[in-house]
Formats: C-alpha cells, sequence, structure tokens
C-alpha cells in the first residue's frame, strides 16, 4: 500500500456475481491521533495525554480544537497558545501526537480530565444525568425556536454534501460533515473515517473562523445522530442538526433539552423532525 | 417518550416532498453501561469502573464479555465469577451498571487498565504498534488460509442479515453482526445502537457457547469494518470478516498481519476481497 493524504491504495480482488479480477483500489487511511495537552499548574507547565481517537489524518489542529471545545475544556481560540508536534519513541508516530499549549492563565480540570470525559458523555451513568451534564457545560443556549429554514432547501442539503464528499472520498469510507446557513449555501465542511472526528473538524474551523455559536445554521451528518454528535452539536449552539441516518432515544431527548432542532432520514426528498419543529417552514 | 426493551416511541413530523403530517416513530434506545470490574488483589477484593459505551440495553453481559475478552482482560469464561447490578447514586442508573466478578486467582493488569485500553487500539500511536499490541494479546494464531467459503455463499449473506435485523430493528438505527458457518448458515446474531457494541455482544455469546476460536466461520458486520472490528475479529480468531460498508488503510494492515480474509462492500451480488483471498471459493 502506498500512502497519499488521507488515500491509501490497496491491490484486491473484485468480485461481481460469478465473476473475479484483480484490481487496485483505494482505502480510507485510519491513523490514532493522540492529543496531548500542555497547561500551566502551580507555577510549573505540564503535558497530559487526554484522548486517542482512530482519525483520517489531515487538519489535526481543528479536530483538537473541536474535540477541546466540545469536550468544555477550552471555551475560545484564545485560551491555545500554539500546537506542535513532540519527539515521540516510534518516529512514524510523530504526525499521530498534536501538542496543544494552552496559556498559563487557563485552568484545567485534571478530575475531569482523570475521568476520562464520561462527564460528558454518560456523566452519572444514566441518560437524565448524561443530559444535564451537557446543560451545565452548555456554552450558549440555543434561542426560541423561530422559524429558520424551509423544507424545499433542507431537501437539497444531502446532495450538496454528497458533491461536496464525491471529491474527496473515492473510498467509500469516510464520514462527512457539512454547516450550511438557512439558504442552503454550504459554508464549512469537513470529511473523517469517524463520524465524531469529522464533527469535531467542523466545530473546530468554525471556532477558528469565528462562527460560533452556529444558532443560525445547519450542520448535516452523513451518518445517524447518535448522542454525541447531538451532545457536540449542542455545545456549539446549533440550531438545526440534520442526519442522512437514524436518531437515538437519547439524542432526540438531548435535543429537546438543548432547544435543537433534530432532523433525521435526511434523503431521497423525505425527512423526519424529532424536535422543535418550529424552525422548519413548511409548506 | 414511552420505553420497551431497546426501542422507545416518538411523536415527529414527517416530511416528504412538500407535505407534512404528524406521525408516530420508534427510536433506538441509546444509554451508556458502565462495566466495573471486581478482583482480587494483596488478599482484598477491589472494585474499578474500567468502561462506559453508548448502548442499547439487551445482552449486557454478553456485551461486557466480549469486551473484557476483546481486550485481552478475561481468556476464558471460568475466570468469571458472577455478574450483578451494584446499587448506584441515581436509581435510573441501575440497569446501566454491571459488575462483573473475576475469580480470586485471576490476575489483572491496573497498569493496562489505567491506560483505558490504548494498548489494544492504538498503542504507541501508531498503526504499526497498534498491530503489534494485537498480535502480543491475540489468543489464537489464524491457520493457514485453505479454501473454507464459496464467493456465492458469501453473496446471500446480507439479506440474511437484513432479514433477521428486520425482525428487531423498526428503528433503522441499529447495527447487525451476525455469525454464519462456511455454508452460510447464521448461526448467531445480535443489534447494537454501536458497531463495536454488536461485535462485542456477538463475540461475548459465541465465548459462552464455547465456539471460539471462529476459525471456520464468517463474521458479516452491517457497517463499515474499521480498526477496531478488526482488532476484535482477531482476537477471537476469526477467519473471515465480511462488512457491508468499507475497510481501512489500518484495518486491511491489520487483516493482513493477522491473516484473516477481510471482505468488504458486500452487497448487491458484489463484493472485494482485501486480504487472504485464498479463503474464498471463486467460479
Amino acid at each position: 500500500m502506498e500512502n497519499k493524504i488521507g488515500i491509501a491504495k490497496a491491490e484486491i480482488t473484485r468480485v461481481q456475481g460469478r465473476e473475479s479480477s484483480p484490481a487496485s483500489d483505494f482505502l480510507v487511511v485510519e491513523e490514532p491521533l493522540e492529543i496531548r495537552l500542555g497547561f500551566a499548574k502551580n507555577g510549573a507547565r505540564h503535558q497530559k495525554a487526554i484522548s486517542v481517537t482512530m482519525r483520517t489524518p489531515g487538519h489535526d489542529e481543528q479536530l483538537a480544537i473541536g474535540f477541546l471545545f466540545t469536550e468544555g475544556i477550552i471555551h475560545d481560540m484564545t485560551q491555545i497558545k500554539g500546537f506542535s508536534r513532540p519527539p515521540v519513541r516510534w518516529k512514524e508516530a510523530r504526525e499521530n501526537v498534536l501538542l496543544v499549549e494552552l496559556h498559563d492563565e487557563v485552568a484545567v480540570d485534571l478530575v475531569r480530565l482523570e475521568r476520562n470525559f464520561y462527564t460528558s458523555s454518560s456523566c452519572g451513568v444514566c441518560g437524565k444525568a448524561s443530559i444535564e451534564a451537557v446543560r451545565v457545560q452548555g456554552h450558549w443556549e440555543i434561542a426560541e425556536p423561530t422559524p429558520l429554514v424551509g423544507a424545499d432547501v433542507l431537501h437539497t442539503l444531502p446532495s450538496a454534501l454528497a458533491q461536496q464528499q464525491s471529491i474527496f472520498d473515492c473510498t467509500g469510507g469516510l464520514h462527512g460533515a457539512a454547516l450550511f446557513d438557512a439558504t442552503g449555501q454550504l459554508l464549512l465542511s469537513r470529511e473523517d473515517v469517524g463520524r465524531h472526528n469529522a464533527l469535531d473538524k467542523l466545530i473546530g474551523i468554525a471556532l477558528q473562523q469565528n462562527l460560533l455559536p452556529l444558532e443560525d445554521k445547519i450542520v448535516l451528518v452523513s451518518g445517524r445522530a447518535g448522542f454525541e454528535l447531538v451532545q457536540k452539536s449542542a455545545m456549539a449552539g446549533v440550531a438545526v442538526l440534520a442526519a442522512v441516518g437514524a436518531p437515538t432515544s437519547l439524542s432526540v431527548a438531548l435535543a429537546e433539552e438543548a432547544g435543537m432542532t433534530l432532523v433525521g432520514f435526511l434523503r431521497n426528498g423525505q425527512f423526519n423532525i424529532y424536535t422543535c419543529p418550529e424552525r422548519v417552514r413548511l409548506h
């Protein structure tokens, strides 16, 4: 296999019905990324590995920004002093470790870091407590729902995302997340082998571009809308989260609590609205 | 929302083209599960929470067995003394905590637990080290590839899984994992909101039924085949892992190293063979 950025080539056997032939194929690259946090405590600088995620290389800084922000560790870009690739034991791993240095005055809750983000994704180990944890950490209240986007506009979003993805994804293995304005204009999109990473990268670049809160925007994800995707969207103040796939019981409950419009099964000219339908103009 | 086992009901707005109407819909239930380990150390019993995963309730014991086994914490069922639901602070969370008690003589590597399974999923933070870690932990060498299953049999598996899932999944939100013998007979299947959980549940019940190693079996997963699914399959000695969706660069590299046959995009009478094609009888 020969590596390009995000894509690897593989020699495969392709089978169609009763026919088979050797062929070349493209694979999405999947490699671990360790996010390390550099911070000050008691007058000294410290480093701590806080997350390892399987991701597609590229836009690592945006991934780290989005992750740190949606986990409630940073609140804005000014808290970040810089990024670097620290020396590591395995040379090949150099590109898989990213050190995010925070300014001295940024307080880091080490106990929360030790708990490895149970707090945001499943605090207290029940749905109610998980939702409560997001509410406490949420940076923005999402505004009262008023008409924002037409059903006709929502119908157009999946093909806009698919068109964007077709440029990057010859592997069929990338998840996409895209940001649209209320007229259906695609503003930003990001791809990754992991659904959560694609959304973290999108929120990361949105934070870099000072676009948060996303209270007048629509985010579309190419897969399902589980709890963690709704949680990340809630942290970014997203007004409308639309998914090509299914939501879950807990994602609907969280969207309701957060006042977010959650749309599912958006494909083939159909969709379901699970929460806050007031934001969608129907005919 | 009214909860049944694994399914919740929701009142939604259904939009089809320019028409919209109120409707009832079913949602897959997503709730956190905390797996706690009970073990002996220095003559005393200890408890430690080792994982929280967002899962669909049901078959929790099999999920825990599969997780502990594929993470290399237990090696067989005889190491488990029993399961219980410990008292927790939130009454609603009772069903979301499962205590797995190991026998006194089972040694638990606390350092590995502290590292939160970086070792198996991304040890050393590069693909090579991740693969090396699986090799070291793997319980079984997968046998030299010899013809095992016909291409015609592989073509039939997705509809067998879909038929099985249609019984359980009226939500469109469940991932499936199924075990087949070489004639295409479905032996076992499990569903979950999380792909990894569905496979952990499947491997858990396979271990309970003393079916491991799965060296003459085929495992089919309803989604993509990322590194962690190949890693779990390698731990269970799976000969052929087939996925309806795409593999990744790292999953192909691991399958190659493990000597596992990896099939991707198995749907609509087509598939790709990425590694060890010798196990598939072509026409």
